[in-house]
């Protein structure tokens, strides 16, 4: 399989590859969808008319809205016959767009034009806390390292209900919040912008399909609601929730704003970079449980660009394979209840902590709580962010042959504004 | 201020309340907004000409949706002008709908005729849990009287993101949730239905217009986003939310299903219902502080009426008086951090329990966690929920001359499927 367009080995979009995402242009205000192929973008609006293959051909329509949502809501069939349509389309073999000028002028838009807005209307947006490292590290830091993990923890996917209306599209400026903190415990509670402000390096998927209330996704259809996965930043105000989380959770020190990657790098592109499952001891409950592998081998790299500097500092290389549970097992757990799924819903990893102390995916767990601050390469240090910190999370697969890359999910840490 | 059509003064839905819901009927299957007047539906499609006002006559589309969200994008303007073009529509003076057989034959639908559906697309939905008298009876259940109410109870108005795309409308069957729970600390977890089902008595509002992101709803402008309210019954499966609460608050235990009224009564309605404000002592940050009354005398009633018997059983009487945290403070809470808000966002109450011990809104503390069985008017007893069991919750506001009622909030526990 090989490309009409030209890229190294490294570039984070080949052939192989094809996310989907939603753009626009200075030229073409209106949202359309689109695929990253090398340093280009495909506009499936220009090219709707080619998926006309059996799952396809009375959906073309879904190729020309502002958001994936319908797309997202049709089947695994569907999206790997769009896969395959789109891998012929670009193939030097096939002269359809390759041969054709004006069409490739239309449907092929450079990814330094384009504006990249979210790629779905979410929902419902869940945030589970899957990384036994980072569940172990903040058990260690508030309670202690015996009692470091909850009882729940190896036995359910811990997870909690997230704000899906401020989840926002890689480069949005996000604003340090005011809010309740209180500086000892015991203090009456002060009002002003938070001052410990972290990130979380996290990854989510987008569900595809739906099932209606009442009715659980089985493990055995579990995979067939994953449509693909984003980098995911879920900002939060270390001070302010611990004031607030007790006893139902976080709440403001989340909603403030959670940053996604634009590129949905779909299920299928990361087929073959699967690895085991995390051992899991005890052994799940039987509804929990599924032999087949489900974990993936993405590096994660999360770097630190204060204001005014051009060096930028790697603080953490982690891995989504660290994870303990799959997302399978997110999927299953969240509607054991009968809770219904949309095309659309978020669900994410939460923090992915690896074992070693350089691969914690936040400052929290970096600093260990503001003990150990980080010297970043300009020389100044951090123990949670300043204003106008850059913080820059990537994923990639990398492959013998070619890489399955992200992109990357950027935000600037503002000041907070004068209430 | 009197309608052309007759009703008595205890009717839910006189001239001066005009709730909006969203209905359907067999012969016209497609989803219209209407308002409840007496025992019939005014069917704004079929009025939609009708709104010619400086607000409204560029939006009569709002009333041709299938949701209420347009309608409450607009402004508090906007929403009085309807409110006084509809109950001059329905008054006795004027003709126009009055003495015109043909529209009012398809502009008056009969209750009876009318299937219900949600009123809104709601973006996202949101717990607090503001009753004073429910935080510290669940408190001293779980902790001990001395530290019933967590510390930060007082200082700000706890809540949690929920889930919603499980909200749906009064009368939807609700089955026994699936899920882990463990029979004695230090047990391991066991699958099945859950044993502990329980209501919860709430009340909700839904949000009008919008803040963008990065923007907090200032008090001063609250009020202008509190659209209307309806009643809530929150689903709650004890026994697996004690096992997975910890640390990151309910999520399974509630996700299950939450149901609502179907008509939305407006903050207008309610004008002559206010009273005091609960006393709040110690005063909260600035932020949080308002003058001007923003609480109501709404009387709460909980039913409970066993499978095959005719017999209910009023099971509490509460009100939403005692709130300790007014909607105003809410909103103003949960946008601080720059949260943003959609129209048809949901904000609930939590659970709303009196001071005595028969104005308690849920099961876990009308049979103190299950040490005081009800016993009910068929003899049955209950500590929880039993299959086949319906719930009926009704809000009405006692005038002198006339009520202003939500009507009423029903759902069927219908036994746990086979997993």
């Amino acid at each position: 399989m090989k490309c009409f367009l030209k890229y190294s080995k490294f570039c984070d979009f080949p052939i192989e590859n094809l996310p989907y995402g939603v753009f626009s242009t200075s030229q073409n205000p209106s949202r359309r969808i689109g695929v990253a192929i090398a340093d280009s973008i495909l506009d499936l609006s220009e090219v709707s008319h080619l998926f006309a293959g059996p799952e396809l051909k009375n959906h073309q329509n879904a190729f020309k809205q502002e958001t994936l949502n319908e797309f997202m809501a049709l089947s695994p069939k569907a999206w790997k016959e769009a896969r395959d349509t789109i891998q012929s389309m670009l193939s030097e073999d096939n002269p359809i767009l390759k041969d054709n000028a004006a069409l490739r002028k239309r449907a092929l838009v450079p990814q330094s034009d384009a504006t990249m807005h979210l790629p779905a209307k979410i929902g419902d947006y869940t945030d589970f806390y899957s990384s036994i490292h980072h569940a172990t590290n903040v058990g260690i830091m508030f309670r202690s390292k015996e009692n470091a993990l909850m009882p729940n923890w190896k036995h359910l996917p811990v997870a909690y209900h997230g704000r899906a209306s401020s989840v926002a599209v890689s480069g949005t400026p996000i604003h340090r919040p005011n809010g309740q903190t209180v500086l000892a415990d015991g203090d009456a509670p002060i009002f002003g912008p938070s001052r410990l402000m972290d990130f979380e390096l996290e990854m989510a998927f987008f569900v595809g399909g739906a099932n209606k209330h009442g009715e659980p996704i089985k493990m055995d259809k579990a995979q067939d609601h994953i449509f693909g996965f984003v980098i995911m930043n879920d900002w939060s105000a270390r001070d302010i929730q611990k004031w607030e989380y007790v006893p139902l959770g976080p709440f403001l020190a989340k909603n403030l704003g959670t940053t996604i990657s634009p590129w949905v790098v779909t299920a299928l592109a990361l087929e073959p970079f699967k690895v085991d499952n995390y051992p899991q001891d005890p052994q799940p409950l039987p509804y929990l449980r599924h032999e087949d592998k489900f974990n993936f081998d993405i590096s994660l790299q999360v770097d630190i660009a204060p204001q005014g500097s051009n060096v930028s500092t790697t603080v953490c290389r982690s891995n989504y394979r660290y994870l303990y549970w799959t997302s399978k097992q997110q999927l299953v757990h969240h509607t054991v209840t009968g809770c219904n799924m949309s095309p659309g819903d978020l669900i994410a990893t939460g923090t992915i902590s690896g074992e070693t102390s350089d691969s914690y995916g936040s400052l929290l767990e970096l600093s260990w709580k503001g003990t150990k601050p980080l010297t970043l390469l300009d020389g100044s240090q951090r123990k949670f962010l300043q204003d106008g910190d850059t913080v820059v999370m990537k994923a990639v697969c990398e492959g013998d042959n070619y890489n399955i890359g992200f992109g990357t999910c950027v935000g600037t840490l503002l000041p907070a504004k004068q209430y």
